[in-house]
């Protein structure tokens, strides 16, 4: 059975992993016939109030939260070694923009965690498939630059700041999968234009299928 | 189009509501065509490390929490009008069983929240669908008491405490739907016995399938 890691960020849309594509993930490859490993980094992150729409002053950290998403079955992502793994998927919400990288703050000149950089390295050099997620595709951008191509939909902005890290930016529809087949990535835009649920459901089976069938080959 | 109201609990399932049951559930009514809107107690509650697997001394507020899962867009219970809803329905985790009311500790002497309550009975009473996942059904239980046949799946235990509430229940499989249609209460056990998230989906379909079909009668 094809073991897929997936590495979280935290508990929510706004300071964490966005938590319908993180569900809608594990849904995706149970149903798909593979298993899933999730990871998310030891560290803390600025927490946010996702009622009041505001700023805390609140401290949280990314495996304590993540873990809720996985119902408390979650590893250090300092433990990943890429050899037990058959692929790696990075699902978005703005905890991928902001405690993984520092894109949300610097844009293209952002820093990548260690942990999160030596993760996409290691598959990236093993020719494993990485699949990305909303914003999360900014991550794998940011760590392999100008190797590889990906979409985050059509924002305009951000798809100029991928360029600018070197990177091409491919424009998609709310379920489509870009795939780069000499890199091994998959990206698929999800809340990045999905309005509703079921939509994000489709783009991530999509995505997941097409990583599946990369692996039969 | 029809409505469905989601009473969240928190956002995590060993102190407020189980994320996989809820976001699923938001899936299940969007493939199938009926809308949701989303509402939470805003009240406080104690938090539980999901990673240690320890209590913390921390208390978070169950509207803001479960306002993760809801991407914000959420609305506080005590504003909830039974007669704009075509049918209330409460995911599972063990927030219900401990913030919506006191049945983790005071097992079948518990008592059901007011505003949890009032939603129940205003909805029964108009003979509009209600549904209940994993071991929400206690909270319905303990609100209509010896008027509704439920399922927590086969858990002798909590099958005993729901008879003795006055209720009666009805052992259930992983995926199956117990349905009263007298009182109009639909329950399956989700995670109280699925080990995978997608036979967790294809109860939550089975249990939304079965709703709208009675809305449509």
């Amino acid at each position: 059975m094809k073991n897929i890691a997936i590495v979280l960020s935290g508990c929510g849309v706004r300071d964490g992993s966005e938590i319908h594509e993180a569900t809608l993930l594990l849904l995706a490859i149970d149903k798909l016939g593979a298993q899933y490993t999730i990871f998310a980094p030891n560290d803390k992150f600025d927490a946010f109030n996702h009622y009041t729409c505001k700023d805390t002053d609140e401290q949280r950290n990314m495996l304590v939260e993540a873990a809720r998403i996985a119902r408390g079955d979650i590893k250090d992502l300092i433990t990943f070694d890429a050899s037990e793994y058959d692929a790696l998927i990075f699902p978005g919400g703005f905890g991928a923009a902001k405690n993984l990288c520092t894109y949300a703050v610097d844009g293209p000149n952002m820093e990548v965690r260690k942990d999160v950089a030596q993760a996409i390295v290691d598959m990236h050099s093993m020719h494993k498939p990485i699949g990305a997620l909303c914003i999360a595709p900014v991550v794998v951008a940011g760590v392999l630059s100008n190797k590889v191509c990906v979409t985050i939909g059509n924002d305009e902005s951000t798809a100029n700041d991928i360029e600018e890290l070197g990177a091409t930016h491919k424009v998609a529809a709310e379920t489509d999968v870009v795939i780069d087949e000499a890199n091994n990535v998959y990206t698929s835009p999800c809340y990045m234009l999905a309005t509703h649920i079921s939509q994000v459901y489709e783009g991530i089976e999509n995505l997941v299928v097409a990583i599946l069938k990369s692996l039969d080959k």
